[in-house]
Formats: C-alpha cells, sequence, structure tokens
C-alpha cells in the first residue's frame, strides 16, 4: 500500500485544520485598538492550536518517516486522529469566545485527550504493521512524553472546575515539553 | 496521462471537504453544557459524513493504487465524484441543524446516492481504460458492496416518510458495511 | 525550476477554490423543499463554476505535462491566472443569490474573461519556455477554443444589458464546447 | 529528514490561506454596481496580499530547491512562518472593512513585519542545516530585499499616526520591488 498517499492527505487535512482555525478568529468592526485587544483570548487560543497542530504535523512526519509499511488498519487509524484534531478550530473558537470559561476550556482539554489517544493507537498499529523488531519501534522507545500527556490532560478537565487557569497552565506546559525538540526517532537515523 | 496528479488533486479536495465540514458545526455563543448538548444533531451527522468520506477516500485510494493507465474520461469521471462528494457539508450541516428532519434527511440521502453512481461510473471508466484483463477488473470482483449500497440509499430515502429514524440507521449500516475491513483489493495484491 | 511544486501548489490552490465555493451555498434554516428551492439559484452557479474551475484543472493538467521547462516568469503568470480563479467563489455567490441578475451576470463574466486572457498569458510564457519547436507548441496547435471563448464571454457581457438570459446561456455554452473531449493535446501524445 | 513533505505542507497551508481570504469578501446582498464600489477596499487589500503571498511562496520555493538538508529545527522555523502568514487574512479583512483605516492598517504592518523576521529567521536556519560554504548560502548572497523589507515596515507602521496613505503605498511598494523578478538563485543555478 502507498504511503506516499496518506502522508499526502495528512498534510492536506492537517494543512487545512491548522489555517481554517483563523476563521474562528472574527474580524472586528471597528478600527480600533479596543476591538482588537477584545480578539486577544481568541488569539492566544489559536496560538496553542497552532503549536498543537504543528506539534502533531511535525510528530507525525517522524512517525511515517521511520515506517515501511502501511496497511487499511493504518488508514483507518489515521483518519481517527485526523477526525479529532477536525474539531480543534471549533472547541479553540469556543474556548477563546468565551475567554477560557470553564466548560469549554474543559472540552478543549477532552479533544485534546482523544487526539493524543489516537494517535497512540495510530502508533500501536503502525508498530504492529512493520512487524518484530522494527526500526519505528526502537524510534519511538520509552515514549514518556506519549504516555506523560494524556494523563496531564486528565488533570487539566478535572482542574477546570477549581480553576480554568490551572488547565490552561496545563495545556501550554504539554505543549512547551513537546516543543523542546523531540531527538528520540531523529537521533536513531543519525547513528 | 499522470495518474499522480489526480490523485494528488482528489487528495486535495477531499481533505478541503472533509475539514470544512466542521465550519457548518457553529461554534456557540454560551459557555455551558447545555449549549453544547444543542450542537450535538450536527456533532453526530459530522461523524457520520467524516466516516463517509474517509471511506471515500480509502476507496478511492485502493482503485487507483490498482489502476494502472488514465485517461480524459477518468479525470472528469474523477471531478464527477468530488463534485458530489462536495455537497456533503451542505447536507450534513442542513440535516444537522435541522435534528435529523424528513427532507434534510431525504437530501442527505440523495447525494449519497448520486456519489455513490458517480463512484460506480469512475470504477466503471477506469476498468476500461485499464483494457480487458485487468489487475482491477480483478480486484473489483463482484463488487456486492457496491451494488448494494445504492439500494439501502433508495431505501432510506422512501422511507423518510414513514420516520426519517429509519433512514438515519440505514445510512449508518451502509457506513459500518464498509469499514467492515474491505480485503477484495488488498487481498489480490498480497496472493 | 520545479515543475512538481508548480503543479502541487495550483492543484492545492484550485482543490480548495472548488470546495470552500460550496460555502457560498448557505445551510438553510427551515428544513422544507421551499427552503432547498430556494437554494436552486446559488446551486446552478454552483454547477456551472465547479464544470469551469474542472475544466482549468484538466487543461492546466494537460498543458504543464507537455511542458519540461518551467521559470520565473511562469510562476508569476501561473499565480495571476489563480488569482482570477479565486475570485470564481465571489461572483458565482453573487450571481446566485441576486437570481442571475444584470450586473452580478456581467461581473461573473469579467471574471471568465480574465482567467481566459490568464490562461493565454500563461500558454505564452510556458510556451517560451520551452523553446522553438516544442511538443507544447505544437500540442497546442490553433488553439481554436483558447480563442474563441473570450470573444463569447465578450458578447455575453455585453447582452446583459439586454437580458442576463442571454449572458447566462453562452456561459453554459462555453462550458459545454471545453466539455466535449478536447483530443489536441492527448492525441498528440498518442501519436 | 524529509524535504519533499515540509515543501508539501507548506503549499498546503499557503494554498489555503491564500485562497480563504477570499472568503473575507463578502458576497454583497445587493445586485447593485454600487454594492460592488463597497466591497472595493477588500478587494484591493486582497489584491495586495495575494501578490505578498504569492511572494512568499515564490521565494519559499527557490530557497527550498536550492537547500539539501532539513532538520527538526527548520521544521520548527517553517511553521513559524507559516504562523505569521496565516494571520494575513485576519488583517486584510480587517484593514479592508475599514477602508485602510490607521490601526488596521499599522496591524498589517506589523503582522508583514513578523512574517519578514519569521522568513528570516527560516533562512538562517537553512542555511545553518546546509553546512558551510552551501549552494544555498551563495544563492542567497548580500539579501538585500530581504533586509530592507523590514525596515520599510517598520517605517510604514510610524507613518500609520501621520497618515494611513503613506503606509498603504509603503506596502504596494515592498511588493513591488519583490515583484521585480529576483534572479538571484535563479542565476546561480543557471551558471
Amino acid at each position: 500500500m502507498d504511503k506516499g498517499r496518506l502522508e499526502a492527505f495528512s498534510d492536506g487535512v492537517i494543512a487545512v485544520i491548522i489555517t481554517i482555525m483563523v476563521l474562528e478568529m472574527h474580524v472586528p468592526h471597528a478600527p480600533t485598538l479596543q476591538a482588537l485587544v477584545e480578539v486577544g483570548p481568541v488569539f492566544l487560543c489559536y496560538v496553542l492550536s497552532f503549536i498543537y497542530i504543528g506539534i502533531y504535523w511535525n510528530n507525525h512526519h517522524h512517525m511515517l518517516h521511520a515506517a515501511q509499511h502501511v496497511n487499511g488498519a493504518v488508514l483507518w487509524a489515521n483518519l481517527h486522529l485526523l477526525f479529532w484534531l477536525s474539531l480543534i478550530p471549533f472547541t479553540t473558537g469556543w474556548m477563546g469566545e468565551n475567554h477560557f470559561a470553564a466548560i469549554p476550556t474543559a472540552l478543549y482539554g477532552v479533544v485534546m485527550l482523544m487526539a493524543a489517544i489516537a494517535y497512540w493507537i495510530l502508533q500501536r498499529t503502525l508498530v504492529k504493521a512493520q512487524g518484530p523488531g522494527s526500526l519505528l519501534s526502537k524510534a519511538i522507545g520509552s515514549d514518556v512524553k506519549g504516555k506523560l500527556s494524556p494523563l496531564i490532560y486528565l488533570i487539566a478537565i478535572a482542574s477546570v472546575f477549581a480553576s480554568p487557569k490551572i488547565a490552561d497552565a496545563l495545556y501550554a506546559a504539554v505543549a512547551l515539553m513537546w516543543l523542546v525538540p523531540d531527538r528520540r526517532i531523529e537521533s536513531k537515523f543519525t547513528h
């Protein structure tokens, strides 16, 4: 089966997701600084979601680069991941327009949690498709970040009822954790 | 003629369709669970349509992978399929916003029926372009699912006037039928 | 310079244009046949524009397939064409929402005229980039359709002030003229 | 690491940005010339931004064509550039709808300035990834335009408080400066 077209389709979907998200940042009518400041919360959410989707694209890129075999199960596990990512413009807009209120902030975390689970499923499916002792399974290694992220999302979702600010800080922390260069897969290729 | 660019263009269009559909799920203004629940029907339609478009992408991927020759007729048969698929965001939004009312549910089925017919035409055109005894025609085989789907859509459209719920159940059933791994084309390559 | 990336970018832009056009067909609020009928004119315009953009993609595909050399002038001539094509969702929405009124119908023709001129410029730029006696210049031949189309657009724009229906019929006629398989370039490759 | 997928993803994002921008040009309700004239300022902004994004795509295309090595830092520098480009539909819509008022015109320049800085960072990161004496670093040369543009943006942003028209003229001047064929990288390949 054709890995190239799977990558091309994923790139297309992720490119549209990351870009249409900006449409949720509605152009204000008044030409004033005040009007711009009101867009602030949506902009902050946009930055956060842009980084998250960038991280997913980056990791997706590395993971598929290390993979050699793709089958029907991988196609569906990939579509499952794209489904949850496609909801990010919605949760981003809702959280931003409501200035990080509790329920929208919790939903943002739920979608992130589901996307993280979907990514984990895709990873498992891909590893299985490569057969034992594959380059990919070595490259993934212990996958500490991948195991830690869903846990932090769960804590963030629960913390919303105490204060949404804790959740927002946790979402930012997860993004930062991933932004730190992930040398796992890359290093395996260099050595 | 260039099969690669046909695939790339189709991937692009399908990627945009599957993603802009989420724009029909309007971000609610209130930050309440109640507001989220009201988006429920549109979300359900979105899930259904996402799966349908995923199925089409999957099948399109397999079919073109098995094809070797592409001509002008194939390009137009492909555009014809993309046309009907491009209407899915519209029918999804209409059915969802009106909580699965009769007429929008019927229209959803009509567009699905037309897409199925368009897919069948594309399949015939591709088989013809490969010449006799092609790998593709063997891979397609009896195509039971492809022949059954339009029939079920017709029944669903008619059943709308009894109860739209029957139609919704039938749409879900067709999606499930296709989600079950289709080993036809894949297996031909393995053996 | 890289022909592949020019094709990929054009495919991306054309894929987005052909798909976001459907967003101009606003989902009606009422779940009635009457509400659907009111979308009729926008739908008709959508079909017409979908066919036009399909024709452009098809011809673009063939033309670039026959080309071997691409330079900076070609990149800009291509972007110029994409600019006029990108206005089609706007003119389609305006003509449809106003039920083929005179001014929107004229503007539709103006944008089509500009796109035809832009295509002609791109063709000239590409032929020049190939050098004398190229496969492309032979494949283009006398280009009767390409010379006829702008003339018909001009007549259509002028006829709007008599009756927009004449213009609409002429737009449909041009689309039909191009839909008839264009064997020019294709046949050159076969022989 | 895979240069092809970086190019494909960038092409996808830029293709979506350049095309969804047209959605900020809202279809007027009345079928009159007057209604069309009112869209004029948004149209002018659209033309300007289309050219800017075309320039970025062109330069991005050339720069990556001359590059041979891509690493994790390049992926993120590229996403950083795409982030600022993704804000252009927003600033275009705001400046256009408010008929080139001071604050929106200044914001337009701020985003252009940030995009120029992001492009410069990407260029530095790419050059570093190629190692010393690379084809890319020779091709970039003194990069006069790249150093001049941010300066002009700064002047434009400051001039907004005197008159937004000065800023608009400066934005147009930068676009024109880049439209003049940039033979730097191209010529290095020809010789």
